[in-house]
């Protein structure tokens, strides 16, 4: 049996990502699909609408075979460590190949820009430390950098091809055997008619708006029946603003120094986000409020969701200093999954878990659940005590 | 103008605290009463039933002519310190007398008693020490100590006994000029027509209950007019179980070491408290959950607040460290107790704040502000930012 990885947060599970798992497996003739898919909050630093039961669950019903849980400490995490973390993960499962959705859509430019950067990783960092000085983000610097050092690179403004550049660069770096191929993201003018047509396609930002703004019946277009009935059964959205109140009671209630603790902080943010936190009535007039040139919205919304899940830069750094996953968790898994797990489990090179019990002192692990029993916290009582009873008791889906 | 203290925390006031309040100019003959009150939480660990400004206003209108502010690192505290700490402001105030109500009602038991502990301090600590280690609590190895040391002392199994012989000794370990008087708390057979008869006293406890059990009509005739009234227009009455949330938020998130730097955590409760946390609905099922014989059920409310307020064992080591408070807070006043003031202005032993710029960085002051904003937290917001402002822009009230 052969096996292709996708990298994925199904943030809702919509049409563009069933489309992404049918070409998969058409490009890659992969016997199973492994999905590794973000656990409770997603790379930018957001809660995800729906806990990961309901979004593992929507992959298998959208195609995918086997989900696999990308742990906090690379979930929420810059691309580079996000794409080690979820390379590492697929690479111990034996995928032979890896198909990502990207902007560009053609392998070779990724393949070259991920060479060039590997080549030139000293210049690079040095361009990208002199940006920085000038007081840039980390992402802006990192693009020019990369001008500065390739005239032809891969245009990595597009969110997708710079998770791609660092998915093949993880893959060179991690010395994995996997091939990666990349299909478009565009689907404008295809003509399948088994295909989504593009007014059948919208974001997963898109399809949360709607849902936020309370016109639920118009996200049916873009998603699968199964995604609309999971999100009409679990009721309970999450989002930014209904962890405000957690949010702003801890950083009311912390000390100076407990937030510099905290995983990313830096440059003095911390009395920034101490002195807005008192008058801001909302998540977003808040980060807006804290926002400035060197930190990006996305980085501020993971330092905010480190605060909220109290992880330090103290045990983050622990958890990946070897840029990848301890351990692999099972989400969810049809039969051509069991089958394929069945053919590789003795031979992954991480250890698959099926008891939590035996990851109780994992550093990564140890990050996974505090984060998820926050994601949790704002569930009224008695459904955040059964949510945190099955989070460790729920075997794989099936 | 001579003046008399009352340590108080009004939560909230009834007819009991007004009796108190003309019994005290009764028995003292003073000009002027001054109440020093708990701030945002209680002795015994809870979150007080409104805001403080609330609980100033009523005392206005119940006979005092002056509140100021007892600070959280001596309101939330073990018998002893709280009567320092009260007693340190009266004292600084030039308050000629303290009257305190009492089971006991005889203040002649209590000079007594607290001489005998001034005197036998060595020998009773050493009893405290013993009982301890047999595993009681520290007010039952307290209690002990005290009657091996002397035969006829107070009966202090009684809360406002023990409080009472804590402010007497309070008093002469610092050295006050300060007279004590008690009077006696049963009111049943008081017939002057003027003052509540037994049928319109009830307790604080009591009269929390039945508001929150939603019979708040049952209250009436046990508070005055403007208790009720206040309690109808702040109707997000704050108790255990609105904060419950937050500290299970909290303790879901906290790392062991986390908990056991917070203030009055030992002997290893940090890992009974985390364990209990996850299966816990409500906070009485945690309490229930957490109890032991060595902690009272009070000194675990207590822990939890500190839990909920972040105040750790080391500041509230710094704040409380000279047993006297640092500052004095207006909260109200009405024109007797700013006449009064003018009087002593000049001469009080603390500073007198009016702009809550000059103690930004008094220690006690500190943890202060911190618990009132964790009190605050569970307001939904705008109310929450604009409580936060009003609580460093209001003026004593009048």
């Amino acid at each position: 049996m052969k096996a292709a990885g996708i990298v994925v947060e199904y943030n809702p599970f919509h049409n563009g990502h069933a489309y992404h798992v049918q070409q998969t497996r058409k490009k890659t003739e992969a016997d199973c699909i492994i999905a590794v898919m973000s656990s409770s909050f997603t790379q930018r630093g957001e809660p995800a609408i729906v806990p990961k039961w309901q979004r593992a669950s929507m992959a298998l019903a959208g195609g995918v075979d086997l989900v696999v849980e990308l742990p906090y400490p690379f979930a929420v995490q810059t691309a580079e460590l996000f794409a080690h973390g979820a390379i590492s993960i697929l690479d111990a499962l034996h995928c032979e190949q890896l198909c990502f959705g990207s902007e560009h859509g053609n392998i070779e430019s990724f393949l070259q820009t991920a060479q060039r950067l590997i080549d030139e990783q000293e210049s690079h960092n040095e361009r990208v430390k002199h940006y920085m000085q000038q007081g840039m983000s980390y992402a802006k610097a990192y693009a020019l950098a990369l001008g500065d050092i390739s005239r032809d690179a891969l245009d990595i403004s597009q969110p997708n091809n710079i998770l791609g550049l660092h998915y093949v660069k993880a893959i060179r770096e991690q010395r994995s055997r996997m091939k990666p191929e990349t299909i478009s993201r565009i689907v404008a003018h295809y003509h399948d008619e088994t295909l989504p047509t593009n007014d059948q396609i919208a974001s997963a930002t898109s399809i949360r708006r709607f849902l936020q703004s309370g016109r639920a019946e118009d996200i049916m277009r873009y998603v699968p029946h199964i995604t609309y009935e999971t999100l009409q059964t679990y009721r309970m959205w999450h989002d930014w603003e209904s962890y405000f109140p957690l949010l702003k009671y801890r950083l009311l209630t912390m000390e100076i120094d407990d937030i510099r603790r905290i995983a990313e902080v830096g440059e003095g943010i911390e009395h920034r986000l101490k002195r807005a936190i008192v008058h801001a009535t909302s998540f977003h007039a808040f980060l807006s409020a804290v926002k400035t040139k060197r930190y990006t919205w996305t980085r501020l919304q993971r330092i905010c969701t480190h605060i909220l899940t109290n992880v330090t830069k103290k045990e983050m750094t622990q958890a990946i200093e070897q840029k990848r996953a301890t351990y692999i968790r099972l989400l969810a898994m049809n039969d051509k999954g069991r089958a394929y797990l069945q053919t590789v489990k003795k031979r992954t090179a991480l250890p698959l878990i099926t008891n939590i019990k035996h990851i109780q002192h994992d550093p990564v692990y140890h990050i996974e659940k505090k984060a998820t029993q926050a994601y949790l916290s704002v569930l009224p009582e008695p459904l955040l005590t059964e949510a945190l009873r099955n989070e460790y008791a729920t075997p794989p889906l099936r």
